[in-house]
């Protein structure tokens, strides 16, 4: 398999954990007789920098010209303190999002029992945990209209869905559930929201076409407990961008780390894969952050290609590499491995 | 000290964790020289089946007419299965905040020792975990305007903010926290919205008038993760409405117990004091709800009328029983006392 990949950088810890990824692809391209062809380009502060804006069409342009994009991570201290100015580096995620028509974004949230002295809860909560969350990702308040009233004292946003925008991401969250634990939850607050009886209405025909599969419906409040109360009721998680925003950040923190989560962001063209976490500018520049998000992320664009057993071989030496302890400093700030240690013992083990 | 207090038992277990807040505010009220009045009136799915709607207006002037509203919950399970109805119990929580303008939904949480079996978390987690939430509650998009399109195709709700809307809770937020360890924590995503960055704008200028209190900006996305992963950097918590519904909901897991917790919606007349239990209807008449949340609820009325002391009393009494292991069926289900029983108890000690 021949295939093209848009390399996205960005900033802080971006470049090295996105380094270990193609290691690690390389790996498997050399094990499995694929080619990978890489472009890089500018994105985030690292973009602003360099060019004026977060996201130049030229990046845009070799995203769309790739079957895939691998993503760093993007923003910069220097940004942070005013999120109201012209220029922020995660502008970029939002103009890719629009520009690739990255309407849904997958994250699968699971638990290694090596992470559990991480972790704010009991080991026995833990135990089996496996969600995957779908978070519509190019509608809602996100991207409705937007009002400042001239005096400033005054500000709306608009959260706005149309049935077609709810259908695929439905279809694509019952399609995995079908191979899964075979349910589906949706999350809204329609005893509130016009659009989230939208939303509720349009899954429930949805469903209908899933006879397998069971779906649920959970009001987001609700969910917000539910999700670290009893995290094993849940298979496939389905909501709109805002309430997905908040529960998948959240739902991270049942895997003691978000240096170990992948994400998935998937359109009509091509797709997009990124770890969660951000920049981490503290450990920018010297070879501590941890890179199996990002590693974890290539295994799901290999998925995303039909690559199933590649995958998997990747999961295989990540799971090698944690119960050897094999680690970075996040997980065990005593005796700890380098970033790109870890990304040469993925690739060997691979 | 002489006041009207309007009982709205709701639905549920309301009823019975009211009665016992009852008995023990006749206890504060003969110990301590005050005379308490009440009124009972209609609310919820009971308003419904009895007057045809959730929130009869004789309810309202009773409300209108009194110093301080004792709600218990609203909700039933035959309304609960279409979100979409025309008459549903939880219209009458709108309409009450509309009614009696109850702009801040306030919440204190804490954790027990005693509970920490319950919990999800390590106990080491939660010791000295003390947190009050301020949740905006009469704006946001609960109340913006609502549309969907005559084929039903596409829907939309209106998030607006205004300048007083946000400054009148911030000043309850930083006046407490002046009283406490002085820090305000807003939450929003003023990277996204244009209302969170007029929230983010007032928050600035008011925090400016309290220099003694630190004031600190989060991402609700990051908040989500914070608030379980290291809820003791948080002293007050400042937010919208839909973020504070799902914030101060995921708290409430650090407390062990949803039966435990009480909250106080004040507005610039009476004021709304409730457990933030649901009606649980597998539990209604049974004898064995826990009436804490709302008994502590009544302490949190006490302190709104100025009583300090007896306030403070209620709290003793609970840790009392905590102490002793006088609990009810969710939190000892082998070993446990009757609702009424810790009403009695409660009472007796203060
Ligand atoms: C940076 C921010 C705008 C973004 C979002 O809210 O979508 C981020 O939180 C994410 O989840 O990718
Ligand atoms: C019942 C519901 C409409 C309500 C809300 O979202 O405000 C509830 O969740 C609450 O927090 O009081």
């Amino acid at each position: 398999m021949e295939k093209k990949i848009a390399v996205l950088n960005g900033d802080g810890i971006g470049p090295e954990v996105t380094a270990q990824s193609i290691k690690v692809l390389n790996a498997v391209a050399q094990q499995y007789g694929h080619i990978f062809h890489y472009k890089e380009a500018l994105v985030g502060a690292d973009a602003i920098d360099k060019t004026g804006t977060a996201l130049p069409s030229e990046t845009i342009d070799i995203c769309l010209d790739s079957d895939a994009v691998l993503f760093g991570a993007v923003g910069h201290p220097k940004y942070d303190s005013d999120p109201s100015a012209k220029v922020r580096p995660e502008q970029a995620l939002f103009g890719l999002r629009q520009a690739l028509g990255l309407f849904a974004n997958i994250r699968p949230v699971i638990t290694y029992s090596g992470l559990q002295h991480l972790s704010p809860f009991k080991a026995s909560h833990l135990e089996g945990v496996d969600i995957v969350i779908f978070r519509e990702l190019t509608g809602g308040i996100y991207f409705g209209e937007k009002h400042t009233s001239d005096d400033g004292n005054k500000a709306s946003d608009e959260c706005v869905y149309t049935r077609p925008e709810i259908e695929r991401i439905a279809h694509l969250a019952f399609k995995l559930a079908q191979g899964r634990k075979k349910k589906v939850t949706l999350l809204d607050k329609s005893n509130v929201l016009e659009t989230s009886r939208l939303w509720r209405k349009v899954v429930q025909d949805i469903a209908a076409q899933y006879p397998d599969v069971t779906a649920e419906y959970m009001y987001v409040d609700n969910a917000a407990v539910q999700v670290i109360l009893n995290p094993k009721q849940f298979d496939v998680i389905l909501t709109e961008n805002m309430f997905g925003d908040i529960i998948s950040d959240e739902a991270s923190v049942l895997n003691g780390s978000m240096g170990m989560l992948p994400s998935a962001s998937v359109g009509n063209g091509t797709a997009l894969f990124e770890p969660i976490h951000g920049t981490f500018p503290k450990a920018a520049g010297k070879d501590i952050a941890n890179p199996i998000g990002s590693i974890l992320s290539a295994a799901l664009m290999l998925e995303y290609f039909g690559l199933k057993e590649e995958a998997q071989a990747i999961r295989d030496a990540i799971d090698w590499t944690l119960q050897h302890n094999f680690v970075t400093k996040d997980i065990d700030p005593m005796n700890f491995y380098f970033t790109s240690t870890i990304g040469d013992l993925v690739s060997e083990y691979v």
